[in-house]
């Protein structure tokens, strides 16, 4: 970035004036958006889901590898994913940031544009927030709001016995991703002269820091008439978010490791690491993909979509949470979070 | 407090747990409420309304004079101001907050009994939010969300030339409140043996630490059906929010001096500043008292409501955004806000 703008040169109303100027709000339901109190919304006979997360600098992210256009595009995503993952349609967010004086225009330029890139490619529109100082660091709360038909979202306490535990996509990328990016930073900040070369690693990279929010699961299931019966985003690792379905469900579940869905990328990259990839797609978070269960006569709807992989099935509470090895050795599964793995692994 | 409980003895699922486990939903509207990736509500035919904000400490706030009770109760309220200030009825909240380890389990306690004391008195559910850790300070973002009946919400831009212009309550109390708990501070920080009297401006210390929404206006224009042709909340200042009506509504304005509503309380501690109330009364910020517009025939729906001041008039934009002072003389309304005015005087 050549100009540096400070923020202070156009104070608060000048600063929001600027980040919200070219918003052109794209759904009917949004009917008043940013430069009031408050937006007004209306999902015209739906029912209106919102969520909201705060992503915090040194905690959630890290500055250092951390692109602020894909900052901005990630934290719109987390949010989207959980209102998917309540098998609604994202319609709205709202974003408050605090930033200290460190950042400038073209920075939070930079964020924004991420930002609105995520809103576009999902149809989202930007209609409020607030923005701060802060003393240190950068601090971003989004709420996300959708809208899904009467009665039509799915919660995490409706798994039914005999149920098929299926995960989208692939999982344990971001974390790989996030172990490059944390060993590449430390041999930088031991000699700034070496490069990173991380073109080689580029797909579990993305997976960290360009998530994307899985629309096409939920659009597939309106085609093909499927009300999962119970369903939540993978943020913490699955087997964190297989346990909180399980109990919130008063049921059991068996999950097999050879069914876990693995990309090549991540298991090579897991090898360099010496780190078993089975650990990864269980315990790594921030994928965004989605943990669903569905009743066994939707087997046939699902079996030829790539993007859904069939992992177990639920059992009643007495039989536990499990998992089954490769080898046949059966584990219960631990409730081994991502913050945990961190801590342990990282 | 006599006991110090570590967060991290509950871990971040069981935080959650412990903060939350008491809330019963007291709204129809309140389908799925905490514990899943995203809260529903359903407003019946009724439209949505939602604002954000986010508090930082050191910035928004200072623990060492502000009770966590009170600020957990402040929290919720400067955001039900902002519904109330779209003539919608809050329903429900959604708090996001940023610790660090140097708070305690019972300092947390504190704060949300704060916040389920305000949600109880304005008649609001918590459906949802993040706790999430921070390197530094408290971060608190709260985003309400209300109804109304469709197209009664009540915008900035739409004032009308010849409008009356209104206050609720009295304004500068909460900006002399924070004068004297800085003073108290200085005093403190350079001999802590001195005790700080504050009893003696409890009126103004209260209109800072614990200001209230205006929901009474709110029910006051339902049973009169008077539906204000603009409206704000004060939270930056007279001066800067009558700027915002005017300027958004393409009109001028003209203010009366001796209309302005000022206690006895906060002209009093005024003058112990050596500080005019007036400019008090019009840049002092954090009232969050209502500023609205109504019709002139709606003067004798309001005229005997002691808690409405009419203290001008909306005027064709040529003329200008002015104040008539109890002198006689006219001079032009600058914008400066509450931040400004911070800068210049406190």
């Amino acid at each position: 970035m050549e100009n540096r703008t400070e923020i202070s040169s156009l104070g608060e109303f000048g600063l929001i004036e600027h980040l919200t100027k070219n918003i052109e709000l794209q759904n009917a339901s949004s009917i008043v958006g940013v430069g009031d109190d408050a937006a007004v919304i209306d999902h015209f006979g739906k029912q209106t889901v919102i969520t909201s997360d705060m992503l915090v600098e040194g905690v959630h992210f890290d500055l250092m590898y951390t692109p602020l256009k894909h900052l901005g595009y990630k934290s719109v995503i987390v949010n989207l994913s959980d209102i998917y993952a309540m098998n609604a349609t994202p319609t709205q967010i709202i974003l408050n940031i605090a930033i200290s004086n460190r950042f400038s225009i073209e920075a939070l330029d930079e964020f924004y544009s991420g930002v609105y890139t995520a809103c576009e490619k999902y149809g989202v529109d930007l209609i409020g927030g607030d923005t701060s100082s802060s003393h240190k660091g950068f601090i971003i709360s989004v709420t996300a709001i959708g809208e899904v038909t009467p009665d039509q979202y799915v919660k995490r306490n409706t798994a039914k016995q005999g149920d098929l535990v299926c995960v989208s996509g692939d999982l344990g990328g971001a974390y790989i991703g996030l172990l490059f990016l944390e060993r590449e930073k430390k041999i930088y900040l031991e000699n700034p002269n070496i490069q990173p070369d991380l073109e080689s690693e580029s797909y579990v990279i993305g997976r960290l820091l360009r998530p994307e929010a899985r629309k096409d699961i939920i659009e597939f299931f309106e085609k093909e008439k499927i009300t999962p019966h119970s369903m939540m985003d993978i943020s913490d690792g699955l087997s964190s978010e297989i346990l909180h379905i399980s109990n919130q469900s008063d049921l059991g579940c068996v999950i097999y490791e050879e069914r876990l869905p693995i990309a090549d990328e991540m298991k090579n990259a897991a090898y360099k690491f010496q780190i078993d990839p089975t650990a990864c797609a269980l315990s790594g978070g921030e994928d965004y993909e989605l943990l669903f269960t569905i009743d066994q006569n939707d087997y046939d709807k699902i079996k030829l979509n790539e993007d859904i992989s069939v992992i177990g099935y639920m059992t009643e509470r007495e039989k536990g949470t499990n998992i089954i090895t490769k080898g046949e050795s059966t584990y219960p599964i631990t409730a081994q979070g991502w913050n945990a793995f961190k801590k342990n692994q990282g």
